[in-house]
């Protein structure tokens, strides 16, 4: 089987692209800006001018067979977590992703049915956060694996998207959803809190703010250390998911919930209306600079 | 050694990002595009409504080791060439890159030192070709091994780029430099004819264009297949490397000059003032639409 007709068998799943003006089949994808809503809805509000206010969001993002999925799990999940994980990157800005260019690196054409389902999954996870997959590349690895890199683009207007930096002491630190035991299912399966996230940066509430990738206990003291800040944490009240434990809740890791300061609570009727099914909880909050670290989390370049 | 320090490692061999609002340290990276030189003119000399114009331009390539380049080759040259061959790929649309971004899949630290040196070529090429390396990612391969990928993104104004599917029958096929042979040095170290490309575009004069990346059997049918267009060769005609034979010009691939076709040579009197160092050749005639291959070249999936 060559390139072509690998590339082809995989074009096949995706939808066709209509923010695309060029994309896979040419040397580049060509995208239009203005085929962003967000961006095309600020552009009809204030006029063109608006334009020079947005600001480009980029974020590249690999998983590797063995490490971060496994052979038996059904490559239609593996490709939704493949595109997931930039989104949830994106939500943690309040940024508005736009198109994902899509890195395969295989060690032979036996991945080629695997490799079907990863895009019908990333194809479904595209159209449910509305991201278009305008291009790609498939290379073949020297050993043994499947590595599926995914670049996306997107949009953010400028003083509107939140940064890990921007916490001052005194605030309270809050996470979404439930914390540990992602690897029971939810590290595939999990819905990036994209809307939360470009909610709660539209609407100026978070301070500082991330993803929990590698666990709270290592992405907590990222966090604060950005943002020049020490914390105090209530561990008692760290919403963990069914049937872990604190340790689990910290060190886990994956699980793609939103990790943000902010300056009080008076917003949380409005976020109930909106997101009801997305839990908050409290769990502590910043205090004066300190060097601080918390045991357990996951480490993605650490010998297994 | 962990993962955040070897990024810091691989950050400083990055120079400072200046279009870059956030790079390296947070979810994603944030880019004004206005800090796009030929962008930012572009609406100095016709307002902030000429912003709509613009189209974002995206490619992904990777390198894997033992396929793009071997363990033995020097790191700088195998980082020169993994944005290189992006901006191949740009110069053949005639588009403006500003941003990279690069994930780095390995099996084991051992890597690092090599990836030190990746990354001071990533840099000097980066600089070279007015590029920013504004974030990236690191991940352990299961198997041994090495792969670097790159997406770019730029800019690019609507109407003045050019696609593989312009050509119409009776225009002239050119190509820039010369043929085959690029395994002795040249894979590794070549220009990508950017500003020449941009220049094509600008000016009108390519019709459909691409970058010579598996050699120019299997990218000339590609680009008359995008085109809709047969093609007659002048096979003595075909500008060869020092010392290469015919079918080395044809299939040795990564070549990474310019193709393209156009309906006059007018131009070429003006393109010597402003490349003189770069020779083109007129290799062929575009026909009526036929099915055409040519034997040779390099299929980038193809068993080793």
């Amino acid at each position: 089987m060559d390139e072509n007709s690998i590339i082809a068998r995989l074009q096949q799943r995706l939808a066709a692209c209509s923010s695309a003006e060029l994309s896979i089949g040419d040397d580049c994808a060509v995208i239009n800006p203005l085929q962003c809503p967000e961006l095309a809805a600020a552009v009809a509000a204030r006029g063109a001018a608006q334009l020079g206010e947005w600001r480009m969001v980029l974020k590249v993002d690999s998983i590797v067979q063995g490490r971060h999925f496994l052979p038996q799990h059904a490559g239609e999940r593996v490709g939704w977590k493949a595109l997931a994980r930039c989104l949830s990157d994106f939500a943690a800005m309040g940024a508005y992703p736009q198109s994902a260019l899509v890195a395969v690196a295989m060690s032979d054409e036996s991945y080629v049915p695997k490799l079907e389902r990863i895009y019908d999954g990333l194809a479904r996870c595209a159209q449910t956060y509305g991201v278009e997959v305008v291009g790609g590349e498939l290379s073949r690895l020297q050993g043994e694996g499947l590595v599926i890199s995914v670049s996306l683009s997107g949009w953010v207007e400028a003083g509107h998207y939140v940064r890990r930096s921007g916490a001052s002491q005194g605030e309270y630190i809050v996470v979404s959803g439930a914390l540990g035991g992602s690897i029971a299912g939810k590290h595939l399966d999990f819905q990036p809190r994209l809307a939360e996230g470009q909610w709660l940066a539209r609407k100026g509430i978070a301070t500082a703010m991330m993803d929990i990738s590698d666990g709270l206990a290592r992405d907590l003291p990222r966090l604060a250390a950005a943002s020049g800040v020490g914390f105090e944490l209530d561990y008692a009240a760290i919403p963990r998911s069914p049937g872990c434990e604190l340790q689990q809740a910290l060190g886990d890791g994956e699980d793609f919930e939103l990790l943000f300061c902010c300056r009080d609570l008076e917003w949380l009727g409005e976020w109930q209306q909106n997101f009801a099914a997305v839990p908050l909880t409290v769990i502590g909050r910043t205090q004066a600079a300190s060097t601080q670290a918390l045991s357990g989390g996951f480490d993605h370049f650490e010998r297994v």
